[in-house]
């Protein structure tokens, strides 16, 4: 299904290669002023050809948006977002017309439809994340507005290497101003050598993009089975490339004892806290105040120069010499992609409990 | 919300201390023959009192169906479970009343709904999987029936223990005959002793949980946001405890170039097949046919016996001596919930690719 | 499927004769004082064997509450009601196993699951609604709480006798001082002869449902597909036996000009309002402030003792010489059927809409 | 909410002043051939400005197909189809901006949204249904090449004027012959003098359009909600202006006996069959494979140029004098619209009955 949300719902469209691609948001609280230059300014953030790190491929992705917004203000309709593929090219995927490239969507896609088309994913490829990242980015100005809540998103690890980053600190202008989005310097540097080096070798290379939520309010998620974990978990998921998520300590958090693990609750001032947030900031699926941390683990790009086994659409055993725009690296791309599902999954939460906020009848 | 599925749907419903606790499932197909011994030894693996690294609590966990069974087949109407609460403790609970205790639900609960159940964790216990089991052992019924499909989960680590497993070959019996459901005699004999340990400090310890579903058949999984593996993950983290997923070569993905990390393709005899598996049987959100491998992260159990920093309900800061019975090791109970929410996920995904198995006109 | 609702979702299950027949309710808000003694009260003017003029069966239709309900208090979670089937006689069903009742749904129920539950229809019985209406009753309890709202019907039609009833001021006790459940005594006289008459010749009579909600707020309908008025008809039309729905004017419209049928709108002492209300209180799928008027249509009852023309499950044309315990008019046991879909639309489309009452932010 | 249905699923946008309308079909099973000249036709059987009994607004609406359809076959992904809005005219509604105009929808989305796009209607003009005739041609054309389905509405009923048609035999070219789309010549020739005379007066008139689907299979619909009836009543009733819907007999059967309306089955050659079709082509929710047919109340339209009491936003009583371009009568155009939702809910019932077509398992 293509449509993401509860009552906030993000539906897209879009082939790789097709006429455009795109969303329309449904369920959008009415009379919010709308900035375009910020989901522009995500949607910049997100485009290929950013720098000599990402595929070269040209589309300035500007977004249009037909409906629902009138006079600068949501009117509560649906707001359909395109942007144009403007530098498909799909004669350069013409021998891999009847290829499965190795752990790419392509068998499965032709195995599940019966057909697909082979023009640059289809809509396998990360071209489908336009839409998401238009809508995310509606989604910020929403939570900004309404609770204060920051969304960032930046990358912790590429390949082997690892960063440090202060969550409760970092701002979007510290990641933007690395060609990686690592707040880190060190480790943008080594992390900017270690694609190139992929790039140069026709590889890949994959990594962790760390995301923080912050000022998000008390109470989000809606359990058993709509906790906020589980829909952030699904949001970052459906993402493609992904192989992992975690939240709070995690994987880690399988190595300690309760003991150590536990956030002991205190009072800060009359606001209820915890000293640690090994939790992430949910516990029982629903947000508790502090800041909500979560990680993403993306594979290396499964497109490659190198020479691969594999096999054709008739089963013939083939070896692929692989040509065709590509990232060597997802990750710097995919950072205002977390944040843009960060950011749909808290926006429905959002109204979510919103709609649970009645009023107190009078005695 | 309580409910989990788009065509093969679970409600689940009812607090730890209530009358009972239970499911409806919606959508299940018509004339499926149901074994209700199988519901009942998925619930007997389950439920508490099994063995002394589990809470004492005694719960015989009967199921019993009301509705949708007629002659021992599915009428494909709703089928409603239940199981009654036995050995409830409301009063054990007493001094819980107005603690929130550290890395549990109670504050969150409270503050989300202004009420809650303190009587034993309410929703928010683990007792609210039994209805998960339940219907995910009628799931496992109809994937058996239909493709084959086996799923066995077994425990992979708890706390700095770590077990190897085939996941090609292990069997529900295997597992099942360690006491921790780790099918690796040594791990399983280490991980008794580390639970009994931690049991005896009145401290708790957590681990990994992994999970195989064989002879899914290629295809299953709805792009882009109910990718298969988006759907697993939601699955998984709406389980209690749960900090973390990963499929197939997960975040160990992270630090492999993709020229080591892709799955060639070769032909088996007319059925394409990858000679590596690190996607984890699902490429683009598609099953691919290989093995579905999924990890899940749980933390240690919140409660334990030590003393711990933490508020009341009027934000006074105080020390939590907690007594009452727990768990000091979800680990070995917590394998059938997974199994279960991996059906749940595969019958329901399994209906949605059959509604598109359309006849071929005629031409 | 047997869920309904978007926010405040209430699902059904149980058969005729199985073992029980219930709802779940999931997304009521928490902190909602219940009154268990409505509910039972609403069941007892659903029930069967109220008077003479409907089935013998005798059912007491005591509801017990197993989840979701605190010390009186709705927790937020799911609220599971269930009604025990005490005077189910499956026996006398046995001469109907293998026959097909006209106009029942003994065929299409057999030829799409491929199974039925041939004792008392099974799912497609009139039973299926205690859960609605039990259901129904706490979405009253909070339309009131909330806003105000009063949901009255009454029995319009039966067969050719039509009522005048006054649908500004008519209540729930003035109604039920009707056996038939219409408000107005010289209609209601000639029902119960009418209603009497097709009874001593084993026929049955329909008719016409009315119902009416006061104190609606202006807002509630999500266009373009969640339209109020598409929802009600919606739930209306679920109900058994249902061929037809309308609101305000309805069918009459069609014989109206515009400047006839138009509501003028004028200012009521501060509050817009409209001097007729042709539009039944909605427009544009929007609750406008005015009396929602709706009109069920209710077919003669399936089941009568004449012979009837029909075939058995092998296609044999057979004569049906009917037994068994059946309403002469279900009219009378509709009415608070049809006030429950009433409620559980406007309590639904309430949460929706609350949902998007944001705080205007500080400026 | 903007979407409609469960698993072939339809998400319109658009204002009728905005840049374009629209609709997202997702879950449209692949490798199904389009004819986009269908939807063309159908698309021109809605459009404004066919003849000198609709409004004059000009538009070509002409398809643009961005996504979804590959070498003319759908992908299994989504299809967005657009059509722009060309001879808009916001200014003249400048004298609108700040009234509310009788029956209209202006008044409800200024308090529900708290701000509406007062250029012709915007998101409650029957302009909006552009994306569902669109959606609806496509899902005729799944329906026909898999089972043969046929719809065919028509105007039944204009004002006083009845129609005399058979719906057995009635087929969409002998519709299309009559200006007001009522195939009994007759009929047609006094409803077109009637909507001719409504206009000159500057008023408006109503009526019924009737819509039949024929070869449809015994099985569709899913009880208890999802009945099939119940969905027809909602997709009709979401439509703009409806005021009723009724199925088989309708408000007629009220007045039957069970003796009278029952319908007898038989056997004919193998299949059985009904002699009467009161029931409409639904029994128990659920298609029994004879005619479905249906009608759906239409009010007069609510725009007239006579003089009107009503008030502005800012609740003064004013007299409108309407100027602007209007339909003296939808009922021509409505009739494609009916066909369209009508289609979209057999299509999508269709769907969810095929998902639970399991394979029979070898014994």
């Amino acid at each position: 299904m293509n449509t993401f949300g509860h009552l906030f719902r993000v539906t897209t469209w879009g082939e790789s290669h097709g006429g455009a691609v795109g969303a329309v948001i449904d369920g959008c609280p009415s009379k919010l002023k709308v900035d375009i230059s910020r989901i522009q300014s995500d949607l910049d953030r997100r485009r290929p050809g950013q720098s000599h790190l990402t595929t070269p491929r040209q589309e300035s992705d500007q977004v249009e948006i037909l409906s629902g917004i009138f006079e600068g203000q949501t009117l509560g309709t649906p707001i359909l977002m395109l942007v144009k593929n403007e530098d498909a090219r799909p004669s350069a995927y013409e021998h891999l017309k009847d290829v499965y490239r190795p752990s790419h969507a392509d068998m499965t896609y032709q195995e599940k439809y019966g057909i697909r088309n082979w023009q640059g994913g289809g809509r396998a490829s990360a071209r489908e994340t336009v839409g998401r990242v238009a809508a995310g980015a509606i989604a910020k100005q929403i939570l900004h507005e309404q609770c204060g809540i920051e969304i960032v998103g930046y990358v912790k690890q590429i390949h082997k290497i690892f960063a440090e980053v202060n969550p409760k600190t970092t701002t979007v202008e510290q990641v933007d101003q690395s060609l990686v989005r690592c707040p880190d310097p060190q480790a943008s540097k080594e992390m900017i050598d270690c694609i190139d080096r992929a790039r140069q070798e026709g590889d890949s290379v994959g990594g962790v993009v760390e995301s923080i939520a912050r000022n998000v309010p008390v109470g989000l998620g809606e359990p058993v089975f709509d906790k906020l974990k589980a829909d952030l978990a699904k949001g970052m998921m459906s993402i493609p490339a992904t192989m992992g998520f975690q939240i709070g300590s995690g994987f880690n958090s399988t190595t300690m004892t309760a003991s150590e693990h536990n956030d002991p609750f205190y009072n800060d001032a009359g606001r209820i806290r915890t000293r640690t947030n090994h939790s992430g900031g949910i516990q029982g699926g629903i947000s508790n105040g502090e800041n909500i941390l979560i990680q993403t683990a993306f594979k290396p790009t499964a497109t490659i120069r190198k020479d691969q086994q594999t096999v054709d659409i008739g089963g013939n055993e083939i070896v692929l010499s692989a040509r065709g725009r590509h990232d060597p690296c997802v990750l710097p791309r995919a950072v205002p992609i977390v944040e843009a599902m960060m950011a749909l999954v808290l926006a429905d939460h959002f109204l979510r409990q919103n709609a649970k906020n009645l009023e107190t009848p009078a005695p």
